[in-house]
């Protein structure tokens, strides 16, 4: 079992389902005003998920994450370190990179307009001319470093000029999915997904299964959502699982497998489906033979991008039958994406009636009032009358 | 005779053509606060035109009505009246109906997040797992009611929460067109245009045709613009008729009739096309042979959807040769309308000009001045210097 | 010599070669704020480049020149003048023309609305039943004129009620190219560039060659960019010139000449290629052969069409070799423009950062500090920190 330090809660059960919990106002998902706060207090301060360590494997190779008005080139060093620097150019501000992700093939990062020239670290090597100006200080014009930290697997970037510690983020999600040696998955497939709604209506949506019967029948039958149970011990990191119904093997489009079991996943670990959000923007699925997870990114208040991947070991990805199990695991999840990305929208446009002031949280829903409490912890707001 | 509550006026007969008016300053077609007051002073408190009770013929039939950020949802209920609710579940504040239109099979309105179901006249019937909390009041939870009149076969709509009487807003058109018999009217064409100009430019551009000669050489040979007559003793609803010159029997496009007289239009109503606009969103122009009406629907400061129904009675469209009389019909009205538009639409775009401070009305123009008055006396705002 | 006026310089010959100077922070290419301040205390006090006489040869023909909210019709007169107009008529504000060029058949502007006529020059000719109002001052609704100038075959539009004087902005420019005998040169060839970067940032890569090496390595090769010397005694307009390679005749692709040389161009002009910006929105370049101008709009803070002439004396256009050797030049500095929009594209994009604080200006770059220090002086705000 890979989570002895968590202590799971089953609502009715072991502790009493709370009513007359209310929404955040509609104003939490509209207005122009919190988001510009989001960003700053959230997605400029906290650690953000950016991608995944295989996706630079050379030196030299570099992917950006680009959030808003801000552009980082994450790059993979000589020493294969990961390092992150500002897309911003010293000398007069410039953007280097314009290309998602490719391969720097002088091993430097070089500046297309007046040539200066940084190190994969983001140490600046040359400055045509500037050396001969008296003034110049060469120390203080080296790339603004951004901060990275790869777990799992995962790059997270953070862009705050002091920034929390990874681990205080992440807490106890640090050691739960051990068995699954994270680090050693590989991205088997992705789709990219464009909402149109608040980015905070999608980790709602992730903690709630009060929606599953109506919205996706065919999850439901898999996992029925009364089977759902939860620990939520660090505002930042929450979630739970839910119970494979028996004979079901995982979550596909007939039930059965996706893979081999991944890795050291076995016991209890066989008959479940994790769930876990990552604030402010990775949603963490656990399966028994595969891994899902969601990378959300901000599009200004009422958009995402939405990028959701499949990870499997390389070992199971050799097996013979994988793309055809892989594509019973892809076609299920899209078609649930797909249920979920429709009533979030619709949620987006309803909130921003006039009549709405502020909806009734079910006894399901306890943990998204949690989630609301957060937010509001973060941005330093009052909870609303 | 219709009108006998009416006492029309001739200008530079019954009145003098009065000089020295000036139109409102630019900011009023394009500021985005004045919108927003206009929103709040007057779409949201006024009776709106919404559509025709002939388009949701059935129990469980609906239409949407959307402005803005507001969504109502127009059924007919299983009495056969019409209700209106805010397309706003009071769950979470979800959206619930898309589709511009449709039927209710189930014969009630579910939420497709939580399945949160109403009756279609807005009531609460289910909202799962709720009844078990302690705190839940079902009563408090049934859909925010709009208000909803049915005059004439058309629907209004009022989104106060504390309406004005549509009776006041009305006047007396209410019983103007009575020989028209407008609830037994059906509507035989429409056509949607979308302009980019302010909604009042498109009222202004109906209330005078001064415009006429240059503007629409087909119309003025039909009805020479100092035909014009009006009545104008209620600010928001205010219009009056122009004659048909001799030989000409209706507005088509050889002054041929569109059809047979409507229900029991006679008299001095055979020589007569009345205008009658009705602020801030209907332009009625009844015919002897057809009713025209524009439905207005503002889209932002600077554009509008602009729908435009040719009503009959049933009986006159069962008529062998009404294809080809509606098609003239159409196809005159079709022509003056783009006339119309593109002159509002560089209105629109010279008003934004700093140089534009205020125009210079004409003596023709003197219902223009009058509309700007209303809307000045609705927002509350003092008479420009 | 056509510059006996000017007093170049040389840095690091002329004077010292200056380091610690910085760029202006971020905000003035992004900020809406600013960008209003420019419009209003730029765009519309200072004289702007509107196009060339040969635009509207006969009288009754017009341009528009359309800079955001404004547009102003320029026609050719009976008297073969020029006159510029705001397009703006004085009844009720309509716009009164749309197309970007045509000729008045009636030589006169007629509103489309309600058909006040004005003469080419601006004058009310007719106001139909305006003139029996016994308050209608017809002199008081001729058409808002627009200041106009014409200099060496360029139409310049002013739009302030109160203009500077357009011998004091233009400064030593006005006798600086009479060799070139510019108001005899007709457009050989025209590209529309559509960029999204501020206005400014375009006036800083045309001032300096610092970029060269890198951007432009053709250009490099006909004129180093360590030939560069300049004047700068006025701050609206400013440059300075580049020397040809020995054997280098023009900026073409193969240096061979781009015509025979333009009028009276001979002796060291026949060595040089001239750089000279007109604050705000003209870049002159005269070389032996040939002239080229860009012409700048602006389109929000972040967007300008920049459309670039080549210029010819009609007699080299009648050559037989012309064509080949215009699109020589062209084809030069269709791929050196192209080089430049890049890289301002890529700098307005990096200094959104947050982290942008001010860059560092190189030895090379004294004339960008010099345009901004005009910027800043012209809009009236101090110096940052």
């Amino acid at each position: 079992m890979s989570d002895s330090n968590t202590s799971y809660k089953k609502r009715g059960k072991d502790y009493p389902i709370k009513g007359g919990l209310r929404t955040l106002p509609g104003k939490y998902y509209h207005s122009q005003e919190i988001y510009g706060e989001e960003l700053e207090k959230i997605f400029y301060q906290k650690w953000m998920l950016a991608g995944r360590g295989e996706e630079i494997p050379e030196a030299g190779d570099y992917k950006l994450f680009d959030i808003e008005d801000e552009s980082v080139i994450i790059t993979r060093t000589k020493s294969g370190d990961i390092a992150a620097n500002f897309n911003v150019c010293r000398h007069r501000g410039t953007r280097m990179c314009v290309e998602a992700k490719g391969h720097f093939e002088s091993e430097n990062i070089q500046c297309p307009y007046h040539a200066w020239t940084y190190g994969l670290d983001g140490k600046l090597i040359a400055s045509p001319m500037m050396q001969s100006l008296e003034s110049f200080d060469k120390e203080a014009h080296h790339l603004h470093q951004a901060n990275v930290h790869e777990w799992g697997g995962f790059i997270f970037v953070n862009l705050a000029q002091d920034p929390i510690s990874f681990e205080d983020q992440m807490g106890t999600l640090i050691e739960k999915f051990k068995d699954w040696k994270l680090s050693e998955l590989k991205i088997a497939h992705t789709i990219k997904y464009e909402l149109e709604c608040n980015w905070k209506l999608i980790l709602q949506n992730y903690q709630e299964c009060y929606h599953c019967p109506g919205v996706h029948p065919l999850l439901s039958k898999l996992t029925p959502f009364q089977s759902a149970i939860h620990d939520c011990n660090k505002g930042a990191v929450m979630g739970g699982y839910m119970k494979l119904e028996p004979g079901v093997k995982s979550m596909t489009m007939d039930g059965e497998p996706a893979g081999t079991p991944v890795c050291d996943v076995q016991g209890d670990d066989m008959r479940r489906v994790y769930y876990y959000s990552v604030f402010p923007n990775m949603l963490l699925t656990p399966h028994p033979d595969f891994v899902l997870f969601h990378h959300i990114m901000p599009r200004g208040n009422g958009a995402i991008t939405n990028t959701c991947h499949w990870l499997y070991h390389p070992d199971v990805m050799a097996d013979p039958d994988h793309k055809e199990r892989l594509q019973s695991a892809v076609e299920f999840w899209d078609l649930t994406n797909k249920e979920d990305w429709a009533v979030c929208e619709q949620m987006q446009q309803g909130t921003k009636s006039r009549r709405f002031t502020r909806g009734t949280y079910s006894g399901q829903e306890d943990m998204l009032y949690a989630l609301d409490q957060e937010l509001l912890r973060v941005l330093g707001h009052k909870s609303p009358e």
